[in-house]
């Protein structure tokens, strides 16, 4: 391939192409809009930095240096357009509702033809299909009888069904800089050099205004009809939930993270079981977004601190080992919710005052809020969700402050 | 801070900094091999390309953008090592044997301490501690008597015991150009053309040998003593698990990954019970590596073509939206057993050929291959099974082959 055979550092001014499709962020049709173009096939139609699949671009880009990969390969998007009519939603061209992803993004086939056929290699960064779950502890929630199999939500062999979306992060980068009240020129020159120097055309090339970071993407699980999801007279039970493997998957005890998850989709079903719908979003941002190795070492602080793991230190020692307590973002969690075009959650799942706040700030409205169940607290996990409730999120019960929260304590590492 | 006033855009061979401490990859000693630096406290420091905590180093970005972060933050490791004796072992200096991450990566505070003194800011990419497991299925079998309460790998309340280390990727890039088959100036072109232009120092600073990629870190689950895993008279039982959150997570029935980790999980818990152990490796390869957008758009394309969803095609249609059927490597999975001093696996449950293949090619000899029991497969993941067994799976069943293939059908979309 030609494009290998010599290095490119960076494309200066003077190599913009003008074959590149313009993108005017917000407007109102699709085509208006332009294609967001981040492949490589042909570099000249580039109107995008960084690149499809978040951090799968590097095996991809080992893939084709192994020689598995045609580095010149067109997907066949034949059969692949999204499973459900979803929008356009008036949010999708609102100014500033959405900047972290691409709201025509499920749909370039049907809104880019044209220019498909005319040779640009255009990709989805949303796709939406169905899909039937089965999670032991609904099943046990239906044997307890607070889940019913109704033939619709729940078939009679216990099979979930929901629609899912898969959303890659599309970031609108003028946007991005106003939602975290920074200069556009100083995002981008922090984003370069605090990230080890990945883009340098996020410095050299400020006439492209959209980013593909390598972060994983988000899925959202719909329970119930996805038209319902932006209907006011259809309530709405929504949680938004971000990753933990440890518990997710695994289960461990030291926090809340996969009995509330569940208990949000037990809530979610029971929603579209009651002529409502459900929704949950999952965000890539394992262990508040400074992932496993810190979180780790954070469990080793706490638990070997003097006294032992405690509420009253819960925060403190994450701060101590990770430089803030928490890295991530609640600003840009709901541009998914505003894609379904939701504008009101009736019970909202989740204690997180930071997530109740960029939600309502964003202009959706919220009627109830759901606490975590106390029996599904593990006993481990105390000393987080005290923690979290003491430093303001919502709780319907109490809340321990000063020296009752040195007395909830945790087990330690020998046990 | 100085490094914001200003951009840097790479740094050529004239500003190699002299203050950055030397690495000798795969030498006999912590000290001899010296610290990976990919800070950014001190540019003079860094040694290695990239950065600190995978694709979670952009959310460090904005957060550092945002006001929140503190840039010049140094974490206080007080009390964070590893929970256990581990290592070293002779594999960690065997040539070539750990080349995607750092074996010293969990013990920089016992080695590099001094170096912490004087002001290098060095982080620890593996971090190793304990936890508690709750997972319903290991209750049910429990409950059918599968796995008993022995008081030490299950305790009385029916917690788990495990050891679980999490380990970010430090990539030897002449080691893994050479595990690849590729030339290393080659290899390094190509990971920053077709990332979007990551890292320009993978092609300005070929003095620089290791590289910290924004991808997701590994995260290893032990049962029974860590030092089991490297004693050839202890039984060990091992699964190598790629993620699929639809699964994992979710419960999706589409395939087998949630019900063959479960079954994994409950064979490392029975062999740690029968004195010896277990071990589980999951790895963040989202989706084959391609992530859940094109994951997504493929469930769409094999369940509306002709015919519907059939074992016969299930390859093809991957390959024909995504370019490859696969974009993982299994080439870097064994570096982990490697780290563990694993030499030789008992029973690895796994049907993958491509893992057991990469894994007795790195050394490590397998006695038997467990398939996933026939009762745990979702009815709809037949397709994929059936698929996989044809192409070259292990399995001690049958295989099915030409016409019968096409028989093995899916749900439609409507279903």
């Amino acid at each position: 391939m030609q494009r290998t055979s010599h290095v490119i550092l960076t494309s200066h001014v003077d190599q913009i192409f003008k074959a590149a499709p313009s993108l005017q962020w917000g407007a109102k049709s699709a085509e208006q809009r332009g294609p967001v173009i981040a492949t490589f096939t042909n570099p000249n139609h580039r109107n995008a930095i960084g690149s499809h699949s978040g951090g799968y671009t590097v095996y991809r880009a080992l893939s084709i240096a192994s020689g598995n990969y045609p580095q010149d390969h067109r997907p066949d998007l034949t059969n692949t357009m999204p499973t459900d009519d979803l929008g356009p939603h008036p949010s999708w061209s609102e100014p500033d509702r959405i900047i972290s992803i691409d709201p025509w993004g499920a749909h370039v086939f049907q809104h880019f033809g044209d220019m498909l056929k005319e040779g640009h290699n255009i990709q989805p960064t949303i796709a939406v299909t169905k899909a039937h779950l089965r999670i032991a502890e609904i099943d046990d929630a239906i044997d307890a009888g607070r889940l019913k199999i109704d033939n619709k939500v729940i078939l009679p062999n216990r099979d979930v069904v929901v629609t899912k979306a898969a959303l890659e992060p599309v970031w609108y980068l003028p946007g991005l800089a106003k939602r975290f009240g920074v200069e556009e020129g100083e995002l981008r020159k922090i984003l370069f050099q605090e990230t080890g120097g990945m883009f340098p055309e996020l410095v050299t090339r400020p006439d492209l205004k959209v980013l593909l970071p390598p972060i994983g993407s988000t899925t959202a699980y719909v329970f119930g009809d996805i038209t319902d999801l932006s209907a006011p007279e259809k309530p709405l039970t929504c949680r938004v939930h971000d990753e933990c493997n440890g518990s997710d998957v695994f289960g461990s005890d030291i926090c809340t993270c996969r009995p509330y998850l569940i208990h949000g989709i037990e809530e979610a079903i029971r929603a579209a079981q009651d002529g409502g719908s459900g929704l949950i979003v999952y965000y890539r941002k394992e262990g508040r977004a400074l992932g496993e190795v810190t979180k780790f070492l954070v469990y080793n602080a706490r638990k070997r601190q003097e006294g032992g793991d405690s509420a009253a230190t819960y925060f403190h020692r994450t701060e101590c080992v990770a430089g803030v307590q928490d890295a991530r973002f609640q600003e840009l969690m709901p541009d998914v919710l505003h894609w379904f075009g939701v504008r009101h959650i009736d019970r909202l799942v989740s204690m997180s005052d930071m997530k109740y706040n960029a939600i309502v700030n964003s202009g959706i409205s919220v009627g109830e809020r759901i606490s975590i169940p106390d029996e599904l607290v593990p006993e481990d996990a105390r000393v987080e969700i005290e923690a979290k409730k003491a430093a303001g999120y919502f709780t319907a019960g109490n809340v321990l402050h000063g020296n009752d929260l040195d007395t909830v304590k945790g087990r330690n590492l020998s046990e």
